[in-house]
């Protein structure tokens, strides 16, 4: 039996193909296997950053996730862990496309966690959506004795609330369909007005513009607030 | 007189010089100015990142930052600002380098300030020593619904106890001269004995240990503790 292949989970970048760093690109051109996140029907956001990287005698290993609400069953990753366990058995290295950052918010820790006990991971890490989105803005995210809290707009009003209410910084992550609940928790602790929305960050549909104005049946998932309580030091 | 140059904030990530981005690459080449923190005696981190991309017809400003504790001066960032202002006035682009992210407790967030109301300033986020600590430690940072919070060591042990209680996850960061008034709070507080330590990642002296062994006095400012309050979801 071969000696099992490595998993390198990639961090690809937000979007823009120039964001993707040296060493996932090298690691990218060098596995025969690539495997990345998509939904049931159309392309994976993961793969289109680095699209032009793929070769044709490299395999393709789609990760399928329905598309709703809610984490999916965990069958999904048990399948997908096998997938790519059966590479990795072969002797071939696996490359795991990751968007932004792979342990960040990525979907793809439940695959390694699958995995961390029989096969070598190594993560590379990628710029996260965090920096991207404040980059974009001209924001200035966090500097010298200043705190910072990352909250998924998934949590309750109450839980939003609550993570609001120690830091200097907040940023409020996954808006989509949860917007209008944000804004609300926002107005009511009078943040509302400093919150800066970030949508699509170094994509062409980029959108940077004032929380309180946005139309909240347009705000995709991929989106985030940003809010500095007091003015930068 | 000429066109004002561009100023370009670039991350060039935390250490590894392949965790550079394309972006960042090819901008430091195009650039007839690098700019760059840099201690009185020795060698900027920053520069040393990208250093066998620098070629001998770039010109180089070194911005020096005194080592001791505390924030710099102002009259630093005034005097630094107004180095990189003569250059843009000139018509020249200035690639100002960031170790990690340039927003992400970087010190030019105090340059950009100054001469953005009279500069086109554009953002290059990098790799952020956030994701590459827990990269190194195989530490999933956050998924799902968890919220993170990030705390400087150099807050008081109160306000340090405080932002610690609401998060499921929480980093804290630049430990040095602070680690043994942290390892204190995360004793009462009962988390020391899940705080994973971080030093150096993508060096060749990164370091991965239990917090609760780590010696006070080698802990170096660049290093973080990473905690979980639960298991991974």
């Amino acid at each position: 039996m071969a000696m099992p292949g490595r998993l390198y989970g990639l961090g690809v970048g937000p979007g823009d193909p120039e964001l993707l760093t040296l060493k996932a690109l090298r690691l990218l051109r060098e596995v025969p296997v690539i495997a990345y996140p998509a939904p049931e029907q159309g392309e994976s956001f993961a793969r289109s950053i680095v699209a032009d990287w793929i070769r044709a005698d490299q395999r393709e290993i789609a990760i399928c996730f329905p598309m709703r609400p809610g984490p999916p069953p965990v069958a999904i990753y048990d399948a997908a862990a096998a997938g790519l366990a059966a590479e990795l058995d072969q002797g071939r290295d696996v490359a795991l496309l990751c968007q932004g950052d792979p342990l960040f918010y990525g979907s793809s820790i439940n695959i390694f966690s699958r995995l961390a006990a029989g096969y070598q991971i190594k993560i590379v890490p990628g710029v996260s959506s965090l920096t991207a989105c404040a980059a974009a803005a001209a924001f200035p995210l966090v500097s010298r004795a200043e705190s910072l809290v990352v909250i998924p707009a998934t949590l309750d009003e109450e839980h939003i609330a609550a993570s609001l209410a120690g830091a200097d910084v907040a940023v409020i992550i996954k808006l989509g369909r949860h917007v209008s609940k944000v804004r609300r928790v926002l107005d009511q602790v009078g943040l509302l007005q400093k919150a800066v929305y970030v949508a699509h960050a170094t994509l062409l549909t980029e959108c940077v513009t004032p929380l309180a104005g946005v139309v909240p049946d347009k705000v995709p998932y991929f989106s985030m607030a940003l809010i500095r309580r007091s003015s930068a030091s």
